[in-house]
């Protein structure tokens, strides 16, 4: 190398290193009977006297009474914007028509905050128009399912299928808080209330023995009252998310992507895909929960007693348990490979090691996916 | 209130507060001959063998040969996707096609940083894209004006233009580096030079006393040379560069509204819509500055000596400091309307108090525009 050109190099070089961060802090309020005019907790956030909402085609059509009679009785002006929410929906067409929602509200951007009401493909389109719509305005999430109370009021992911690829286009973007309404539960549909219960029962295989308990004596109240009554629908939903929260909100952004809550998240994600709409997103993770159990065992982590409690626990709580396309050896490996790039080409395979414990594993091999298999077959 | 309703509410109150923060840090590095194989700076960053390049045609049409040889040379393998920016393609039909070049390359999540190279356009739309990509990937920002150097270089600001406006849809998401070389100016067109140097005499008058002094001084250098050779480019895009660091990293995300950088971008944003392509970003902002000034005489905030002294060093370095539109009062006063809507309905409009100090005020009245506007006239 010409010396006199490192020279001219080192002459001009200049660096600056710009070091800064973003503090976010959200909350989780349980807010009972939240369109009771008595309860102010929908309209306490923000400047505004008018209030912006997105609400889900399904939650409008059960809720609408109750929504409009809220805002009238308060004397709160708002402005309404319906979506229909279900997963095939989950596209940029549909954000088209809330960002034109918010285009013509003429939203101000820091003091309006959106209130976004419906399920987790809800809160995920509607949080990523927010994220997006003038580099970020605020929201405040208002889950309606046990699976968003759960999982996607926790989080801060938004996004929408793009590509034919699950979330391809989103963002990190957390809202400023959500208000959990568990009165939401008793209109869901029993099969609903099962795939909530499904990342419920994979948290507390991986991390909380005594979220497992409470699932395993309790299921029939738990499913026949549709966590409406008594101390231990609370219970198991105070467990849950600060569960949850203990998990995402210190790697809110996903700097570490070997995390404990993408258990059931590993060989499921492609073969759900292929199974829209038979298969519900609950239901292929508690089937890989199973699946991964079964590695588990093979690998001596868990016995066969602990295995037996687990597959039963998920059969009382009405969740699958069993798929022919989880026996399928190539597709199996398919999935894991697809699921790997989601992991920068890491397998970070989380495993049971007993109830409520785990450890991430990165060197399974298809030996041991054949053998899972077998074991799986067996149950 | 039935307090027997009250006490449930309290029973199920429960709230969790979920505290993080998101740790930023970027560089910022001069890298002269960006191109030569003998500068490793391109491909110093990522864990992969191939590199993305996205860049900006007219930028490709003056260095594709430079650009294919660094890659042959180095014998590294590389995908290119062109994009034609001008501020008409800052449009989401644009990053369509970028995120489907994305795509089709299966770019890994975390290990495989973009390329930008090209203008602030290029920069803007490339960063939007990789700031929505897979809920964001890493990205280099080569800015190849003197405008993007020493502004688009600095900030995390990223955005498409929609709904017929500005910026419309964006996000706040800093690159992982910016490689600054200021050989591409030479092949810039005087008057985009022109164009970029208001930025620097924004920031001059604002806040960097010693700033203003060079550019009074040496504008026939600057120009006439292009930034290339010398002592003083150097020392004028540094102090532009800190100055600009000092600004925006600790306000990368604007929680704060009331920004010195601001200047000049008050009244000018609806002005340069309404005459593009005649009227450049920099022009009218270079325009804006000078009405600006003329506020902070007749507050008294500034003599008439330093009134002509901004005139005077503007007109030397080749901006226009008078436009029509600027004296007409109703259209500067919905121009400051529109602006505040993006300053959450507050004026902070900066003002110099001396070169190099400013302040900002809230309470600009009509008259005061309009004095403005007879003393503008004058000039």
């Amino acid at each position: 190398m010409n010396s006199n050109i490192v020279n001219n190099f080192e002459n001009y070089k200049k660096t600056w290193v710009a070091n800064t961060e973003l503090p976010v802090s959200f909350t989780l309020t349980y807010s009972t009977n939240i369109f009771d005019p008595r309860n102010h907790d929908l309209i306490s956030y923000g400047d505004s006297q008018r209030k912006i909402v997105v609400v889900d085609k399904v939650i409008y059509d059960l809720y609408s009474d109750q929504l409009i009679n809220y805002f009238d009785t308060l004397k709160i002006q708002y402005l309404l914007h319906i979506v229909d929410s279900t997963e095939v929906n989950k596209n940029w067409e549909n954000c088209e028509k809330i960002l034109r929602f918010f285009e013509d509200a003429q939203i101000l951007r820091r003091s309006e905050p959106v209130l976004a009401i419906g399920g987790g493909v809800l809160l995920d389109i509607v949080g990523f128009c927010c994220s997006i719509y003038r580099r970020g305005i605020p929201y405040i999430k208002v889950p309606t399912t046990l699976l968003a109370i759960v999982d996607a009021s926790v989080g801060a992911k938004v996004g929408i299928d793009h590509f034919g690829k699950r979330n391809r286009l989103g963002a990190y973007f957390p809202p400023i808080a959500a208000l959990l309404d568990k009165k939401f539960i008793k209109t869901q549909p029993r099969r609903e209330i099962v795939n909530g219960i499904a990342e419920i029962f994979k948290l507390a295989l991986i991390k909380e023995n005594e979220l497992f308990v409470l699932l395993e004596e309790n299921y029939e109240q738990l499913l026949n009252e549709k966590f409406q009554f008594g101390a231990v629908p609370n219970r198991v939903i105070n467990l849950a998310i600060t569960g949850m929260i203990e998990e995402l909100a210190p790697n809110l952004w996903e700097k570490k992507l070997d995390r404990c809550v993408d258990f059931g998240h590993s060989f499921s994600p492609l073969i759900e895909m292929n199974n829209v709409p038979q298969l519900l997103h609950g239901e292929s993770v508690a089937i890989d929960c199973i699946f991964s159990s079964c590695i588990s065992f093979n690998r001596g982590y868990i016995d066969f007693e602990t295995l037996t409690r687990i597959l039963n626990t998920a059969k009382n709580l009405g969740l699958p348990t069993f798929h022919e396309d989880f026996t399928n050896f190539d597709l199996m490996k398919l999935s894991l490979t697809d699921t790997m790039k989601h992991r920068n080409n890491n397998q970070y395979l989380p495993l049971p090691i007993e109830i409520g414990n785990y450890k991430i594993i990165n060197d399974l091999s298809d030996d041991e996916i054949k053998n899972a298999i077998m074991v799986f077959k067996t149950l």
